[in-house]
């Protein structure tokens, strides 16, 4: 991993998802300094020792003075399959006070790297990895924070803070039957990619959040239409994704009500969500999800002193 | 293809859908002489000359004595992928009364070959090709039934007959999405393909029926509850099964209540709906699919003449 700048670095954070990894070199007093990323996510590495390895490579340049580099990691790399499982917090939880990193032994002594454990809900049972730790970030700025978090993804994320704890969360399979349905069901045929419109996406979201149980039938029509030829097909995808956020805010809508909701997510799904909430009147404020994924791996930096 | 007995065969009756090919010899009086099936559906052809190909080789033995021999089809092999389109009768609709079937060119002039049209609604837009043979089936023993006909599949069939007329229907994808979320998801990591739990089933069909705007964030906790180690995975497959049923039911509730439902389908398919369908308290009658589509290709051959 090629590196612009390494003065002053003091530590590093890092984001291993399932399919990328980002890296943060950080100050002494937790300024970015560079970051790089690569697709070396969890998905691609078969062993503990090919996670170090591909770590190693990554900060190899920075090892250069003997002393010890820490590294704070937050996503997958902390599962079952992951570099080693980190296990889970239980709710009720402060994920900013209470990060309690696991310590990973590596056989390059230079690096000292940690790895923070996922957050877990017994009953109903739910688990959460990385994002308890971009809810730490969004708590570092709203320490009492009373409210509403939704961290829409592959699987959304809606978490329930009070007084800066989570109480309890839910996951919603929303991307991910987003993703298969439009890629391998029979509606791959009906959706065109680079087609869009606003007005199909809120009937989807209406049409979602005002009869769920409809949710199977409505998908066939996307087909049928494209068949009969009534080109409302140019809209496929945007009425799937519609019809998918809207049932995910029906099933929440216990949550939202009458709270303020925070929205954190990539910048196209940020929108999305965003348009869908306005369309139910809910009170959303939006957050950078990268800002709080490194606000919260800095705070259990800092923690670990 | 092998054939048995081909003594007294009169004509063809032919069930070619998208994975299967099903074959029949009729007699002058439309009793079977002998049957047979493989696996050359339509997903597996890709012209309308491979069509006739595969239809020469099954029947080529039948051929001997220079006569045509008449061969009535239903299903996929009458799509726009298929061996010709066959178009849509529209509802409302009597299938059993006005079948239209539509006479393919051969290059082999002794196959005289028919294939029915599917049905089709405008609003919502909806489509069907192949059950609509099976309705016809169900209506030559019931000429006049008004209720309701379910038929379950990959792309789960309901329709309202009046007075022996298809007045609308509704596609569920609740197969689909099943073999989706079973083979490709990440739930396939927690569902074991030969574990199974009736009570699993009901408790699913209750959750999605009561609670169909959950139905994603069900999904995420057959997941979680692997994760956790609670067990309850021995049963995911069942819990899947059971919430996806359950959203069916809950979509279609307008359509059963206080009405007679005929159900034909696959005896696993058949037997699943039925458990969900008594635990709704729906009166239901079961039907022999593959005795219902031999009935209509019989009614339609008859109307030939």
């Amino acid at each position: 991993m090629q590196w612009k700048n390494t003065q002053g670095v003091c530590w590093v954070a890092v984001d291993w998802g399932t399919s990328n990894l980002r890296i943060w070199l950080m100050s002494k007093d937790s300024q970015v300094i560079d970051h790089n990323s690569s697709d070396q996510g969890m998905a691609s590495l078969n062993s503990a020792a090919e996670f170090e390895q591909v770590l190693f490579e990554c900060l190899e340049t920075l090892l250069v003075d003997g002393d010890t580099l820490p590294v704070v990691c937050c996503g997958m790399v902390g599962a079952k399959q992951g570099w080693q499982d980190a296990g889970y917090s239980t709710v009720p939880h402060n994920p900013l006070e209470y990060q309690k990193p696991v310590a990973l032994p590596t056989k390059h002594s230079q690096l000292w790297v940690w790895v923070l454990p996922g957050l877990c809900q017994q009953q109903p049972a739910d688990v959460m990895r990385g994002e308890e730790t971009q809810i730490a970030g969004v708590l570092c700025g709203h320490k009492d924070f009373t409210g509403v978090l939704c961290l829409p993804g592959t699987h959304s994320k809606w978490a329930l803070s009070q007084a800066g704890q989570v109480v309890s969360f839910n996951t919603f399979m929303t991307g991910e039957l987003f993703a298969l349905l439009s890629k391998q069901s029979v509606l791959r045929h009906s959706i065109i990619d680079d087609q869009w419109s606003d007005e199909a996406f809120k009937q989807g979201v209406s049409d979602g959040f005002n009869n769920p149980a409809q949710f199977t039938g409505a998908l066939f029509s996307v087909r049928a239409e494209d068949i009969l030829g009534s080109g409302a097909v140019l809209f496929g995808k945007a009425r799937l994704s519609g019809l998918l956020i809207g049932m995910e805010l029906a099933g929440t809508k216990q949550w939202w009500q009458g709270q303020k909701v925070m929205l954190l997510g990539d910048s196209l799904l940020q929108s999305l969500y965003k348009l869908a909430m306005e369309q139910m009147n809910i009170d959303v404020a939006l957050m950078d999800a990268t800002q709080m994924t490194l606000a919260g791996l800095t705070a259990a930096y800092e923690q670990q002193g």
